[in-house]
């Protein structure tokens, strides 16, 4: 079962953007798998989904939700950078995704990719890139990508 | 002269955020000595000045200004992903780090690294990335940052 594209028997999964009500379906809880993910309140977080919905196209989440148990089981967000070189052209940057610990195997991952690499498309990139471990290097190659550079990080905390 | 800190007998620069009139001072013939950037025209390049301006602080494009020549001889962009992840966290995204052939060894573009993990900082993020090739890694370690993943690409044209 694990390895097989198709579903398990009794399960049914709804790939969408992600809405300001799946903070209580767990998608905080998501996230805490990915990295540090403090607790935050409705206020904080209906506030940061405010800012983030501005941005319309241009900064998409999106989730995979369980709909027997109706939980969030995956996401994974993209942004839509504007360039000046390429011809004015736009890079789609994916971020944050993961896939619930219990819920892996069933190909979310690569749907939640799915889902961003074609609204960076739709959105007119040129590209959509992202970082990742080498770990998960073979997951997104699996996905169409291919390594090119390094990341380089500087904390400030 | 190359390798020394201080400015050459005679040289002075500017380091500023870019504006519109930058087109006119070489900007974009700086920006092919990183990449494929075909000529914009007036209209093209004004259009996509005003979508990144409609961003404010979340978008900021450096640029270091010649000003005996008065060309744009060093530049980069970056920009603030806003995340639900670390406390509803900010990360600083830096792109199209470039210095001008004609103007390297004067420490200009650690200037423009600087410049923009400083803007990245005052506005809250927690870290700044950056993606480079291995031939450029000792170039940003200088600056502070330490290599941690891998970029991957996947290309729509």
């Amino acid at each position: 079962m694990e390895n097989t594209n198709s579903l398990p028997e009794g399960k049914k999964f709804r790939v969408r953007k992600m809405e300001l009500s799946d903070k209580s379906k767990g998608f905080m809880e998501l996230l805490r798998q990915l990295t540090v993910c403090d607790s935050v309140s409705d206020k904080e977080f209906e506030d940061r989904f405010k800012e983030i919905s501005m941005y319309g196209d241009d900064h998409v989440i999106c989730v995979i939700e369980d709909e027997i148990s109706g939980k969030i089981v995956a996401s994974g967000s993209v942004f839509i950078e504007k360039k000046f070189l390429r011809n004015c052209g736009k890079v789609g940057h994916i971020e944050d995704v993961v896939v619930d610990a219990g819920a892996r195997g069933m190909q979310l991952g690569k749907k939640v990719v799915e889902f961003l690499a074609d609204h960076a498309r739709s959105m007119g990139c040129y590209k959509v890139i992202l970082n990742c471990s080498d770990e998960n290097k073979v997951f997104y190659e699996k996905c169409g990508f291919k390594q090119k550079e390094i990341q380089m990080v500087k904390y400030f905390v």
